[in-house]
């Protein structure tokens, strides 16, 4: 086990990663949660086994412990869903003391952590995050929230969890397209912030594809590491300095909205995105051809798509896409803000790239 | 006008309190909240006119500001009031920098800070308490929330405002009986925290009745004063220091329950809580006769209850206020924690106090 502290003032928060020995997370919870007087596991409806094993381990008896399973999928950040668990937490005589875990993907760390933030003005939660793109994205951030049907994330708190749990033995059982796409961000880290990070993931491609167990917790740790850094200089999304995150994710939300969701798996609308990013930055002269070509390599060798598929790419017009574009939040009083890489391991803010230049990087990724 | 600072950190904001010139509240709000890109009002609909004058002294050309009207009553302190806010919120294409106003008494400034905590993970928002017992509760402390069906203020947040705006002519139409209510609560701050502030009551208690307006934004002042004190120490309830803001609510939150909600107004329970906890600290020896006298006088000066009406007094048996009284939030383990005077300005916490003592100090105020 590795373990990382999130240093964030009075919420400052520890990650566990890896595979744990039998009553390890019981303890470790216990610890992270004192006086704790009542532990419900809410969990996606796919990982429920996982989860009730996790329930048993740390609550033997079973009298102080609740499973609550919520449908897999987007979905399930609603109004409604949200309505139902804090009726379940009514209902179950949850107070102040007692603490939610969540148990799944970023659907149910975002959702559980709202709950978490809203019942009783704030009870703690743990998260325990079972895909790999909740493991090195959503675990550092204390961003939680639901959707309503036209806007994604528009209700939500930052919130920060007691503990966060990474089992690398729950990946066992994540279909492998997933875990690619979890990948995605993972390059990002790299792209974005270190290069010496970068460089491992292109010496020990073959590892992490074949999820080895000390190459899975190392990428975990050190890309949860980097985020840390960056939450930690910008808790509240205020400075401006957590924008960097975004990396690629103004490009791939466009491209996620466009292709209809569903269609690309998250990691892979931003395997384009910042393959788009790229080519812009690259005909803005602020890239090298060498460097673009490391980053579409890597993720190429994580099977990850690079260019829009050509069966959909007429959706992908200039317009369209820039309409896209502009509807995302990272955007201020209409005039798009990318990040664009400078070298591997930095990235910068650019505001009002010339409109051809980005229809150019689009077009270069399309069919 | 006189201004308070209420010092939580960067969290830190003013109330202003007295009659406004023409715009100065438009001037103080632009500088509460720099880059506001939109005003949303939400009011009771009970100051439907108050809430428009205010919104053309705000922004005179009316394209950035929005009105929305809610429903009068605790009714609206519901998951679907909520839900239809974030909707508004949604269709009037609110963002980040987008604030919130919060126009009427404690169940708007409830409902409308809980959607500022939540709209975009946090917006800022502007209280307008138009209520005395809304002036001088809500103004300060960051309590937001809403009620579900069977438990009140269970979903929630600390929220802080960005700015308080008391205006005492908010006050010339309020009701004769909701004005005496919110007095109860400024009788509570004299006996928990401050004898001179007490004896400027009873001093001035008919310029009070009067809503002389020199004497209206001083109790006003001075009643925000020490509850800021108060929440400075203790902002999100976790060292147990804020429960004395709870003087008279353990007794008078099961009055509310017994009695059914509507029969009493909140200060009304309130007072009659005040004068059986006093009774409590006299039968246990911690407070003298004269003191209680002098709480008792003052309240029934005031206008204010101090014994349950006789018709509905068969109502409040032993066994429903005590297990009334246990179901409140302020208890521990099953152990009631109940705020008793020991002088006036000074109140202690006792915890298990005597059940048969208890059950007198109720029986003393029954009929």
């Amino acid at each position: 086990m590795q373990t990382l502290q999130v240093s964030l003032d009075a919420r400052s928060y520890p990650i566990h990663i890896g595979r744990p020995e039998a009553n390890e997370f019981g303890h470790m919870l216990r610890d992270a949660v004192p006086k704790c007087s009542k532990i419900i596991i809410v969990h996606d409806e796919s990982v429920a086994r996982f989860a009730a094993r996790n329930a048993m381990v740390i609550a033997p008896d079973s009298r102080s412990i609740h499973l609550v399973s919520v449908a897999s999928g987007e979905t399930s950040k609603s109004v409604e869903q949200l309505d139902r668990l804090w009726k379940t937490m009514l209902s179950l005589k949850a107070d102040r003391q007692s603490v939610l875990v969540a148990i799944g993907g970023g659907v149910i760390g975002d959702l559980v952590g709202f709950v978490a933030s809203t019942w009783n003005r704030g009870v703690r939660f743990v998260q325990v995050p079972t895909t790999l793109l909740a493991m090195v994205d959503s675990s550092v951030g204390g961003k939680t929230g639901i959707n309503l049907p036209e806007a994604k994330n528009v209700i939500g708190a930052f919130w920060q969890p007691s503990l966060v749990w990474v089992d690398t033995a729950s990946l066992d059982s994540l279909p492998d397209r997933e875990y690619r796409s979890g990948l995605a961000e993972v390059v990002k880290y790299g792209v974005i912030l270190d290069e010496a990070f970068f460089r491992s993931l292109e010496d020990r491609a073959s590892d992490i594809l074949g999820r080895d167990d000390f190459a899975v917790t190392e990428i975990v740790k050190r890309s949860c590491e980097l985020k840390a850094q960056v939450v930690a200089a910008d808790e509240r999304e205020t400075t401006g300095l957590r924008a960097i995150l975004n990396y690629g994710h103004t490009f791939g939300h466009a491209i996620e909205t466009l292709a209809e969701y569903g269609t690309y798996l998250h990691g892979e609308a931003i395997s384009i995105g910042m393959t788009m990013a790229g080519m812009l930055a690259l005909s803005l002269g602020r890239w090298t051809a060498s460097d673009l070509e490391r980053q579409t390599e890597l993720l190429a060798r994580f099977g990850l798509p690079t260019r829009i598929a050509p069966a959909i790419a007429s959706r992908f017009s200039h317009a369209a896409m820039m309409d896209a574009m502009l509807l995302d939040k990272k955007t201020s009083h209409g005039r798009l803000h990318l990040i664009l890489p400078s070298r591997i391991g930095h990235v910068e803010t650019v505001v009002d790239a010339p409109l051809e230049l980005i229809e150019d990087a689009i077009d270069a990724c399309l069919g």
